[in-house]
């Protein structure tokens, strides 16, 4: 195995992710003269990852003979935002880095989003790298150029538009990962055939077993098609001025409910609850049949997502959703399912309309 | 009076500057249906400003019928930070700020730098406008998308390349300058001209009386021509690789005296020292004649810039150059004048030249 996709960025190529087993194409596949491109480099990674994967990958970079650090924070969502990052402009400032120096993102999507985010800002933008450790960061925050930190309670609320300049995807990596964190990413991942991929979708139905296995043919299948539809709508839409938004099927009432369980659910999880609620709207729109909107159902419980939540109220869900920011005149724009493959907007939902969906997944 | 030039970023139009003597076109000048595009503006400009300038320009955007705010920061240099701009999201939260929403920038450098910083990143990019309100920040600042703010001790550490929607200059309001901050404009003025227009240069040596004097006619036609001369610059070089680096003409040993001063000297001030320096060496390679190198001490002079600095020494300054942004393999790459009107890169100075420049100008 040995995939190779390019993203586009306002139609010209703009860079690669490469899918692999292991890190040895690390060097290969970004394909530049690093020792005299780069005068320093800087490895970001979560006090997790570092203790698994950071001396393999620092290895590879000291052997090319460049001025190589690491800085590694200690993991965790509460510590994606800016004090982190002042540090990490402390360490790069004390290590004398310049517009000619690199970041290389070894993690999670906090370490994507927090590495990119620095890199956009320290001295008006640097280059930088992704080599996303978990399925989630591999198949949805690596892939389109969002970057960003939360600020006080607020996801994401200060970031970045600002590509990588290559995404290395080891996924042999993905097989560290507990059950809970794989699932996690599976969220997305049906989230990706659901709005976009009916294929993906059929086939997520017939190889539960070998993927839950994590076989790397399995992975690889999967983690690709998922990279290509995200690659494939931010193309088309980048700043997420349109279609893009289709990329939050779930994730409106999703997010709620991440932010009102005080991120003690995961985010892919959070998405397949809120998925449900969404499906529950595209059924009673009849885009899609009461049994397709079971099957969804059914996908989501055989790869150990939760499909319900306890101890919410569905008005507190739907006050946080519109404090989200996916609003038009204080209205949600609502991402909806035309047919399983295939997303939509929909801005006319009442609340009775969300309120009664949100019911569904309220134990 | 009332001429615009319209700036391009990658060959295509990106917005345009509006040269006007009042506030009076503004929102003509702005073409857009604000109350319908944007659901929230908020001013953002500093204590010197905000005691001139806001409540008129603030009246302008309430009478569109908008949700119209202010954010006003105590002025200087040393609130050019992260925790101004932490400041500055926390209103755009509390009053709801989203991706609909706009900031304009009312004030100098500071303001402007700060302001598309904000922008730049609030929930990973918001529309804002410029109306600076100082020379320095009309013939420079406000040209060319690039912003940032301080970081502990180090200027524009952190930042983005962020064009703005608009720039409006009421060139009235230079008249309410004091002589040191139009002299700091007239620095930058001055590098314009050598850098890129021998005419200019030729016009402020026989203007300097109405200049100086702020005549109306002479404000325009000096502003109008810096603007194009670094809108020019940033089109053919936008993020710096090459070109634009003659804009810092004066700067790489300038910044370094501006820090050791802690920032007392102007920016333009300082930058008038190292253009002295720079003048040096350009004389020495032959490329300007020992007399065109006191012509140019004469004209900053005759605007009241200072030539020399007392109380720091040439070592120290060499070495706060060598840390700033502008190396090569830890050498100085130095723009030099070609000639007067003409910018040139040079990378060759040895340490004894250099230190040799910059003798010229301690007192």
């Amino acid at each position: 195995m040995a995939k190779d996709l390019t993203i586009n960025y306002e139609g010209t190529p703009c860079y690669q992710i490469h899918f692999r087993s292991n890190f040895e194409d690390l060097l290969t596949c970004f394909n530049t003269d690093i020792k005299s491109k780069y005068d320093n480099i800087c490895i970001v990674t979560d006090s997790n990852v570092a203790s698994l994967f950071l001396k393999e990958v620092l290895d590879i970079f000291k052997n090319t003979g460049s001025n190589v650090t690491s800085f590694s924070f200690p993991a965790g969502e509460e510590n994606k935002n800016l004090s982190t990052v002042n540090m990490l402009y402390e360490h790069l400032i004390l290590k004398k880095f310049t517009r000619n120096s690199l970041l290389v993102a070894l993690g999670g999507g906090v370490v994507g989003d927090l590495t990119g985010f620095a890199a956009a800002t320290f001295l008006r933008g640097i280059d930088f790298i992704q080599i996303p450790t978990t399925l989630l960061s591999q198949v949805d925050s690596s892939v389109g150029g969002k970057t960003g930190v939360d600020f006080n309670k607020y996801k994401n609320m200060v970031g970045a538009f600002y590509m990588p300049k290559m995404v290395y995807m080891n996924l042999s990596v993905l097989n560290h990962l507990d059950a809970d964190n794989f699932a996690c990413g599976m969220g997305e991942v049906i989230k990706s055939a659901l709005i976009a991929d009916k294929e993906l979708y059929d086939w997520l139905k017939v190889n539960s077993k070998s993927l839950s296995a994590r076989e790397t043919e399995a992975l690889e299948h999967t983690v690709y098609n998922c990279c290509k539809i995200k690659g494939h709508v931010v193309e088309i839409d980048p700043k997420e001025k349109g279609i893009r938004a289709y990329l939050n099927y779930g994730h409106t009432l999703g997010h709620a409910i991440e932010k009102l369980s005080n991120f003690n659910l995961g985010h892919g999880q959070c998405v397949a609850i809120g998925m449900v609620c969404a499906g529950f709207l595209s059924a009673k729109l009849g885009n899609i049949s009461r049994e397709e909107h079971e099957d969804i159902i059914n996908l989501l419980n055989e790869y150990n997502l939760p499909t319900s939540v306890s101890g919410l109220k569905a008005e507190d869900i739907l006050e946080a959703s519109k404090s989200d920011k996916k609003m038009v005149n204080n209205q949600i724009k609502f991402t909806i399912l035309k047919a399983i493959g295939e997303a939509g907007s929909y801005i006319d939902f009442s609340d009775e309309d969300l309120l009664e969906s949100i019911e569904q997944v309220l134990n």
